[in-house]
């Protein structure tokens, strides 16, 4: 699992910083979450190719979380990129999009879907043989969604060297992956953890921005591997926080704390603050393992 | 009047190049012309005042002309730039606009005035004491304007030795600077010609794009000083130029040439091209005073 920062800073695109987006390699998919005006140009600079890129995420409507969307189709289409896309966001947006594809008669040589949003309850939005995402229900000005992206359980691995010393065919071996044990010609049962290795424990990402301090979140991220968390504030500006419904790198790590997250990594900085140094620090005093999330930055996760 | 290269390419924003916007300083007005995605940005690279910005000119709804304008307006709110805005350009693009304002709950903390265009008519749409704007119907896939901008004659310059000579009032200056003779208390008749120097002449700056080759610009552009006509193909794809709807940069000559402009600046390079020099050449063929327009260059014209 791999996170790919292309922006992580609230509100509006500056010179050396870019609005939310990231990119998300599970299980070799790559999965695009949020899109703020220059994304496509950070995806390019970041060397992630547009052609991997085919399912969107949207948290919200704000405009640092979007307005690079309808500039990532328009470039896909006139690079004759021939993948469907398929768009998970808040309801409006896919108005927003054929509005201007309408008006600018330029569609798209591939599928568009949309899968507009409404539920403020989390519910499963993307399922395929080895990755489910759910939406997170978050607290903010407008609807908002977190994303919570999960492997599901590998298969079981075989174990060759159990397998040959029993002698069995390969014919079973489908089988022995999926759980079953193996009746021997003998009439002796082989146990499935006799022929087999426990698969790596799925892993799990969960995406949180914008959103004020908001402990619904919890049973939905509990125990998640890691926790992106936005951080807009410092506490110093903890009302400012509470007053624009977004959260500070403290409040973050308490949520971190309370759902038992292995691993929070703080983001979506107000471009008041010169350097995101003290985020950390005043995110530590709460919660052991706290990352920076910075612009280029990637996480092997 | 100064000309800001903000973004010159055709298409999609690259690493190192940007969708058209650029930024016209005429008679201490600064008229910002189309606005592809990442304009805010450049406009924050070229140190170009945001709060200077009131009227926006957009020649078109295909993306790589409009794309970055809804992240200007947002950022300018944000900003708290309490200035108005006025935006010129084709129908629809006041609904792609308030769409999306609605649709993020995010309402400018200013007055923003849409001035939708649909005439296919040449027309007057912008007039102070100084400025003058008029459309330029193109011929392109989408409804498109170019605009040309032409100062007024301004008034004519007193002559302070010969005002002084003749001992006239101050109180007489403005009808002078108006044009008025002056009878003298010993009834001599002064004619302004003998008070006064010539006005500088007015200049004028015609940006043409996109556009297929089009004779019909000819009559509104004719004897324009400065004429930024787009150039998006060289000879060798006169075909894909004239399929697209667009120009090579010998037909932007040919036009420049025959609207007898004193300079043509080229721009809206395809980006097959690895340098534009050639588009320079080629132009020069036919006309002779050539300039290549690219990111973050300026013109004191």
């Amino acid at each position: 699992m791999k996170l790919t920062i292309l922006g992580c800073y609230a509100a509006t695109p500056r010179t050396f910083t870019n609005p939310t987006s990231q990119v998300l390699e599970i299980k070799n998919r790559l999965f695009l979450i949020d899109c703020g005006e220059g994304t496509q140009v950070q995806l390019r600079k970041n060397k992630i190719k547009f052609s991997k890129i085919n399912q969107i995420f949207i948290s919200h409507l704000h405009g640092d979380h979007f307005f690079g969307l309808i500039g990532l189709i328009s470039t896909f289409s006139l690079l004759n990129c021939n993948n469907d896309l398929h768009i998970y966001g808040p309801k409006g947006i896919k108005e927003i999009i054929m509005l201007q594809l309408r008006l600018s008669n330029s569609w798209p040589n591939f599928g568009l879907h949309f899968y507009e949003l409404t539920s403020g309850q989390s519910e499963l939005i993307y399922e395929d043989e080895k990755v489910l995402v759910k939406t997170i229900p978050l607290k903010h000005r407008v609807y908002t969604n977190g994303f919570l992206f999960q492997e599901k359980i590998d298969k079981r691995k075989l174990n060759i060297e159990a397998v040959e010393q029993y002698q069995i065919e390969k014919c079973y071996y489908q089988n022995i992956k999926n759980g079953k044990d193996i009746l021997l010609d003998d009439g002796t049962l082989v146990s499935n953890e006799q022929l087999t290795f426990d698969p790596e424990q799925p892993r799990s990402y969960a995406f949180c921005s914008d959103t004020a301090y908001n402990e619904a979140v919890l049973p939905i991220i509990e125990k998640t591997d890691i926790l992106y968390h936005e951080a807009t504030f410092l506490q110093s500006e903890v009302n400012l926080a509470a007053k624009t419904m977004h959260s500070t790198a403290i409040e973050a790590a308490t949520i971190a704390e309370k759902a038992q997250v292995k691993q929070l990594i703080l983001g979506h900085y107000s471009t008041r603050y010169e350097a995101i140094e003290l985020f950390k620090v005043e995110a530590e005093t709460v919660f052991p393992n706290v990352l920076l999330a910075d612009d280029g930055k990637t996480f092997d996760l």
